[in-house]
């Protein structure tokens, strides 16, 4: 522990407490209600201090942060209408079951009772995108509160908790150091759901399993599912949206359930049991007029062998000991052919990015409606770690792929980024130029909200004018070159895929960001 | 009443009872729970839809449009995330009183027991930012739950008027049409406060009439408060932040209480009276160490003569009438000299602002650390309408214009923008070349949150390096000509004053969008 005052302020308490905890990077957009948080970071130099222009950016960033460096992400965020800015990418963080601690700045606790313009029902507000709510009381209390944020966090599963600081608590002085509270550990597994799990893989009926979260950023736990499969038969796959797989070659490829509502269901008709690791019963991500809800066919019998808040690879290893299988070595998947000249297509674009991707790569995957024919390429490259758009909230590949950077500067970040997504956290370019981050944005433009058409067909509808206005986006045309170059990151417009190739391995191979806006 | 088929869905129903009831602008950024709104407006024809790029697009511009037409905003957003996004200006929207609709999709209810991706405690997330929230329940009663939003929103003082609308019942046959229902009207005038108001401005003491919202408005009630002050002796004020001030040459000048607080407590310190007509008591928009919250003097005696839910324009005819005061001629302001070339500074911007202004411009004033120097510009220029920022929630001031435009196309706008503001929605720069809209938004580049270095000063500390940046947007410079290209707006960067006062005067007098960056 670094040496502190004896007299100190609240707002330095809790910089101080939570990087006593370990927390060495701050996510920011302050206002006025942060002024002491940011006088208490610049004073202790404790923290790098991570600047978004908005707030969305600063709670993707966190995100990206926390999913790459396996520590909780902090974000110092203003008032009721500042966290709601923040909300849409801490809702990905929640279904993301990422550790986070939210610091909002709140009005002093003897303004709170005046309407002053910033006021709102901050903590109503908190509530629907926080897994933990508390508002600090007093100086003296307020860094032990930051570390009961911290615990809840970092319990198993990863939680957003938000603590609400008013102003003055952050002034006043008789701040006190608290230390960190162990958090939960995972819910031990059930010997009951163990034989369950057993039985169904015996049962010589199809049965598939289904993993996500912790399991499939283990490559060893993936070796092991692979073992259990090829000793009974059974298949397996991941949820559609996934905070971080660990794929590419030497490693077990993982499909995904898809998307479409149609495909999903085609996908697991066949399965009479489903053994749960790390995951819940799948849904659909929509109701559609005449499908059902639930993904799996009501005849499959559902096993629970650990739930998110278990411990996936440990429930695997014991499920392989019990039934006798070994890790397997991962089958390759073939390589596919290095493009040539020609239109990017979603099939030459796959190929391109299989074959671009530098060793070690960190993907960050928010094509959309290209997902389902980039994901394959995932298995063929190097080895990388691929992060999804998790609570299917758009407008999270950038600022990921900024904080993801932050966490792991060692490592290339490419991002798959939808256009129409794009423009929701545009301002994320600016936080990788900042930071001088070596992050490859490209941008699939197809000119469209283009899933929303079928999404518009899925109930019933065929569009006419007035929709077709509602989902193009080529009235204007968006200028990516030119929006990132106003943000300080360097870019060019590419039509060929041969050149869209050489472009993702040049930029990888520089420092910096850079934005590739592919023409499909 | 325009036709409709006797069979139509839940949305149908919604879209054309909103439209016989006089709404015919829809401000849209549809997911695929709002799939069913967007084939109902594209089959009607009977509205037209203006698309954002990013929620908080489409909530001020709403605003801007709501402001300028005197109608009542339409909003289309997506699930507990879109209205996260769109939240910001919602806020700024509801502490300006201005009446708002707001239809959310949701998942189908059939849909909402399973915790899909996007799911989350939707009345939850839009009752901090909503004055009245209801889930639609069937597609029968949908209608009548619009008519009722509609209702809440119209009444006195204007309101922001949530309703969730689950996919299901837009899809499900058997919506009605429902009837427009009479909205509640302003609180009459109180015979006791009209007393205290006459005795107070009978007293000989030094008294203030504090004018806010539909006051400010109204040219003739703004000549009958000068009336009243000519009569009695007393001044008046308006808040810090109003939704629309009309104001220029011909109109009666009003100050306005400054934001900083110092400025603000030295403003009001005289008064021992105070007659708050469509206003509140004032208050500090944050609370400093050693200052009060409330900005009158303690022993200044309050009187509430009309309420933000009153009639203020029928209150002061009603003083007036009792005192005997007719309305006044306004003061004439000067007109500050054309300014010669030279560097930007506040004050030669100012000059050139009160110069260039077309006629019945609409100027948009979101230049927070430039607006007090910028402010005095509207009374001595050409008559304009003047809108700002009302809620302290950055990121208006670029979709407020947008609206605006739509409401006005005959009028000429003038976005007032400083650049920090400027990100956090910068993507309406987009909905105003698709519109076509005459827009000038001028950019206040000072390349800092300039504001809040004052504000650091407040709470008592020193900005340091690290402090300043988190203060700064310095590194990388942002190209704001860049972006506005990037979106389809065209602009240069100007750093001489006469220049700039060519530029807006071309630019107004241009029709579609401009965006000119100010070196300041």
């Amino acid at each position: 522990m670094t040496t502190h005052p004896k007299e100190m302020n609240g707002a330095e308490s809790v910089v101080r407490s939570l990087h006593a905890a370990g927390v060495d990077v701050c996510f920011a957009n302050p206002g006025t209600s942060e002024m002491q948080f940011v006088d208490a970071l610049d004073r202790t130099k404790l923290m790098h201090c991570v600047l978004g222009l908005f707030e969305g950016v600063v709670t993707g960033a966190a995100d990206g942060y926390a999913r790459m460096s396996g520590k909780p992400a902090v974000t110092l965020l203003h008032l009721a209408p500042g966290f709601a800015n923040a909300a849409a990418n801490l809702h990905n963080a929640r279904k993301a079951r990422v550790p986070m601690v939210n610091l909002v700045g709140d009005h002093a606790l003897r303004h709170q009772k005046y309407d002053a313009p910033l006021s709102a029902d901050i903590k109503g507000a908190c509530a629907p995108f926080s897994d933990w709510v508390r508002s600090g009381r007093d100086a003296g209390s307020f860094a032990s509160d930051a570390m009961e944020a911290l615990r809840i966090a970092k319990g198993a599963p990863g939680r957003v908790a938000t603590l609400i600081a008013p102003a003055d608590i952050g002034w006043d002085e008789g701040g006190k150091m608290a230390a960190e509270i162990a958090p939960d550990g995972p819910v031990p597994l059930d010997g009951t759901a163990l034989n369950a799990a057993v039985r169904a893989l015996e049962s010589g009926e199809k049965t598939v399993i289904i993993v996500g979260n912790s399991v499939l950023e283990d490559v060893a736990a993936l070796a092991l599912l692979q073992g259990i499969a090829d000793k009974t038969g059974a298949q397996f796959v991941a949820p559609t949206s996934n905070r971080r797989m660990e794929r590419g070659q030497g490693r077990v490829p993982v499909s995904k359930i898809p998307y479409a509502i149609n495909d999903a269901l085609a996908r697991l008709a066949a399965y009479r049991h489903a053994i749960l690791v790390e995951s819940v019963p799948p849904v659909g991500f929509f109701a559609y007029p005449g499908k059902p809800s639930l993904l799996l066919p009501e005849a499959c019998q559902i096993v629970t062998l650990a739930g998110v808040d278990g411990d996936g690879p440990m429930a695997l290893a014991t499920l392989a000991d019990r039934i006798g299988a070994k890790p397997a070595k991962a089958r390759t998947t073939a390589m596919p052919a290095r493009p040539s000249a020609g239109a990017i297509t979603l099939g030459s674009l796959a190929a391109a990015l299989a074959n671009a991707l530098p060793d070690d790569a960190i993907v960050i995957d928010e094509a959309v409606t290209a997902g389902g024919a980039l994901f394959p390429a995932g298995d063929a490259a190097k080895p990388n770690s691929w992060l999804a758009l998790t609570g299917g909230s758009i407008g999270i590949g950038i600022p990921l792929s900024a904080g993801a950077a932050i966490a792991r500067p060692d490592r290339p970040v490419i991002t798959l980024q939808a256009d129409g997504s794009a423009m929701y956290t545009i301002q994320g370019l600016w936080t990788q130029a900042r930071e001088g981050s070596n992050v490859t944005t490209i941008i699939l433009a197809n000119r469209a909200y283009e899933i929303l058409k079928g999404e518009l067909h899925n109930v019933g509808a065929q569009p006419g004018e007035d929709a077709l206005n509602m989902l193009n986006l080529d009235r204007p045309e968006l200028d990516f070159v030119a929006l990132a170059r106003g943000m300080g990151v360097p870019g060019r417009r590419v039509e060929d895929v041969k050149e869209l190739m050489h472009a993702i391995e040049d930029a990888a191979a520089e420092p910096g960001p850079f934005l590739i806006e592919a023409m499909i």
